[in-house]
This record gives C-alpha cells, structure tokens and sequence, in this order.
C-alpha cells in the first residue's frame, strides 16, 4: 500500500530531521524544528525511491530526503508571510510567523536554506557526486528556477492580463516542477546513472501535482488539506481549473500521471512505489 | 595604499557579480543586481588577498569573492526589512523593500543566499576543496553561525537585562565573525595550507570591525556612512560603546587590531595588504 510506504517515510524523514536539527539552539532551534514537523514528504520519497531504485546507502539517501525536505520548508516558511502569501495556517497549525514573529520567519527560512545545502555538502558520497548535487539543488532552489517562479506567480496577481496556460505551466516548472526533478534523480545522480528517466517522471508528475493543488482548492477541505482552501478564486488568480475547467483539468492530470508512470519503464516492476505515488496525488483529499 | 587596493578589489568584484547575475531574468534578476552593488567589499577582499598569498588562481578567487559578497548582501537584505532592523537606506540608496517590496526583498535575499552556494559549488578547484568551502560557508552562515547572531541579536532587543561584554562577544562571533573568517581563510583552504594563522586575524579583525561599528552608529555621518546612524542607542541596544564607553571601546579596538596583524606574521611582507585592513577598519568613517 502506498499510503503505508509514504506514512513510514514521513516518520523515519520527521525523526532524521529531528536528530539533524537538534544541534540547533534556542528559539531559532524549536521554530526550525517546528518548521520542519508535519507534511507529507513527498519530495522526501521521491529521493528515498530514488535512492532504492539505484542500490544508493541508506545514510546518503536519508540525508538527502532532509535536505529537500528543509529547503521545502524554507520555502513555505517565506510563502506563508503576509507579504507573500499571508497564511496562518499549514499542516492544521499556526505558521511560523504567527506562532513566533515575521522576523523569526525570515531567519528561520534563511537557516533552513543553509541547512539544506550544508546537508548535501555533508553526503557520504563520492565528492563529484555531492558537487552534482549541490549544484542542480542551487539552481533548482534560486533566482533561476523556484525562487523566480515565486516572483512570477506574484507579479501574476496583480497583472492585468490573466496569464495564459502556457505561461503558468512555464511558472509551475520553475516553481515546484524542478524541486521534484531534483528529488526523483537525486538517486540516479548519487549512483552516477542516467537520470534521464526520472525525470521525465519527475515532468509528468510535478504538473500533475499541481492541477491537483488547484482542483483541491477549489473542492479541497480545510479540515483535510491542513491550509486555507479558496484561496486562489478569492485573488481572482488564474490556474489550471480556471484556465481549462474542472474537468479537463482532471482529464490532463490523468493523463500526466499515465505519462509519469511510463517514463519508467526501463525499472519495470521495481518503480511500482514511484508508480502509486503519482497516482495518489491526483487522488489525494489533502 | 589600502584604500586604492580596496576600491580596485571592490570594482574587479563588482564587475565580476553582474556578470555572473546576467543570467537572472526580469524585477528578480534586477533586485538581485540592486542588492550586490556598492558596498565596500571587504569581504571580497579578505578572499582575493588570501588567495594571492597563497598563490591560487584567479579565476576561483573571484568567484569565492563574488559568492560571499552574494551572502552578505542577502544577509543586508532581509535585515533590513521592516521586521528586522527596518532600514530604508542602504549603501545611500533605498533598501530594497523600499524600492520594490517586501516580499521581493524576501525573495531577493533567498535568491542570492542560494547564489552564494551556487557559485561555490562551481569553483574551478579540486573537488574536496570546494567542498570544505561549502560547509564552512553554509555553517558560518547558517542557524549555527550567522543567523543565529541575527536572532540573538533581535532578541536582546525586547530582553529586560542587556547583554553582558561576553555575550556580545559571543553574538558578534556569530553574527559577523564567521563570515569574516571563512573570508580570510578561504585562500589557505583553497590551497590546501593551514588557515590557522588566518582564522586568528579574523577573529582580531571581526571584533575590531564590530567595535568600530559600533563607534560609528554615535559619531558617525548619515552622508559618509550611507545609512541611518544612532538607531542602536535609540533602540537601547547594549553596544560594545555603550559597554565600555568610548575611549575604551576605541583602545580595545587597537588592540585587537594589533593582536589582528601580528597574527599575520608568518606571511612576512606578502600580508602587508590584510594588516592595512585591519588598520583601515578603526579608522574609516563610513
């Protein structure tokens, strides 16, 4: 079961990262772990499916999972401030800049940022590998993949012209796409074998993923999904529902996942997790 | 003279940023070129003269210069937003959230702190060495290092009783001390040499350069500094200053730069550049 495989890697990622964070001190140290707690590890899984799929070590494997899952923390400790996407709730609890200050926020994200890349720095791996690593973490993570898909998404809501679909599938590849890419290759990466496959997965399913994103806030539950939901309608924000309907939006996302779960072929009944994952996301209720 | 070497070092690695921030698209790119620009360089120039003295090639020292120039200005950035430090001057000119806004200083500093690794992630040095640069570079500027000082920083603020001489030691350790050191090391590193005698001049230097700073905030000029001055007895902020007062302050700066150059006397003559910076620190006016 699926479900079972990703709640058994939330746990084992949640305690890695709780050991790695528990050299951190004071306040900054408890919002860090804070921060960290929760989710459901998806970007974690890939790397750790990833990992398996490649005969990768279990202690460079798990340190990667951490590292992706801080610095997708970060990132949602910086969108959650009031003057990004002002959200007081995540994963049902108060964030960060709620429950401590926005100057707590800043500094929280800042330092997970910096422990995403002292981790992969750190991997008990050979060093051209880690360098690989760091590098596609640097530029899937900053100004030229998810941080400008951050600006662009911004600038889009107080654009007067709606963007077009085209534009906003450009926008989710930079903004989630490539932190999925990096995640379902890192095993690939970390064995030196060609991540081409992975990451055509990787495509498929970071778009489907976020259709699913959007089709949840439209119908999701805010007891279910843990976050606000109507969000996007309310700022008259233009996405994949908006653009194609609910439907046809659906329809793509399956034939996303389709298109994922092919790509992985030359693994045969070996990818079956990564299989179920990308199913799953367009099914999930949160 | 030191400061004509400063200003070449500063142009040099001026020059070098916007090349390497060429490649950044639209407002994000634009924010980020904003963000490098001006400053004295004293970091970049810790780097390059470390570098020379231990014969290491242009090209590596450069990026390193360019990479912690790219850390200290994300650094500028989110402290200088309102629910930081609230700046609204900077090197003379509107900060950035001045210019643009909040988030895009948010998202401006994220950028240029994965910048700062990316650029270390790609020096052209054997792979081992550019590792050991990363770490320290993402522990000096991290939630053990750096941002950590931030915190502590922002929470001395609001505390009942103010810092003691020790604990401000101990926060400007943090908060500029490592970047300092990881600066001055950095050519003894990346030639595989021993950093010691390097890492003691920084330490030397760093409080010097704090002290003096703090000098600065109550004698200083808004039009030579560039920046608002006397916020820190505004703020009530227990200061090196307000600790010893300021004759003192000033004599323990001497000290220390003395203590500072005579930790540079392994590299005789050849070090005469660092020792004027350590002299120059005490003595500048902005």
């Amino acid at each position: 079961m699926f479900k079972t495989a990703l709640a058994g890697t939330a746990e084992t990622v949640t305690a890695h990262l709780e050991k790695v964070l528990s050299g951190y001190e004071g306040e900054l140290g408890a919002a860090m772990r804070y921060a960290c707690g929760g989710g459901k590890r998806l970007r974690a899984f890939l790397v750790l499916e990833s990992a398996r799929l490649h005969g990768v070590a279990e202690a460079p494997a798990l340190d990667a999972a951490a590292a992706i899952e801080a610095l997708h923390a970060y990132s949602l400790v910086h969108d959650d401030m009031p003057c990004m996407d002002d959200d007081d709730l995540r994963r049902g609890l108060p964030t960060v800049h709620v429950k401590w200050d926005e100057a707590m926020a800043v500094l929280t994200g800042d330092a997970l940022q910096s422990l995403a890349f002292e981790l992969v720095a750190g991997l008990d791996l050979p060093a051209e590998r880690r360098l690989a690593l760091m590098q596609g973490l640097a530029r899937a993570g900053g100004g030229q993949g998810m941080v400008l898909g951050q600006v662009q998404d911004i600038a889009a809501e107080s654009a007067s012209v709606p963007l077009t679909l085209d534009q906003i599938t450009r926008l989710q590849a930079l903004k989630t796409g490539a932190l999925f890419d990096w995640s379902a290759t890192a095993g690939a990466v970390m064995a030196g074998a060609d991540p081409a496959p992975l990451s055509t997965y990787a495509s498929a399913f970071g778009l489907a993923f976020q259709i699913a994103d959007d089709i949840l806030d439209v119908e999701g539950d805010e007891a279910a999904t843990g976050k606000r939901v109507g969000k996007d309608e309310a700022a008259g924000k233009a996405t994949f529902v908006s653009l194609m309907g609910l439907e046809p939006a659906r329809s793509e996302a399956g034939r996303l996942v389709s298109l994922a779960c092919d790509a992985l072929a030359p693994y045969g009944e070996a990818a079956e997790n990564l299989r179920q994952a990308a199913r799953f996301v367009i099914s999930r209720q949160s």
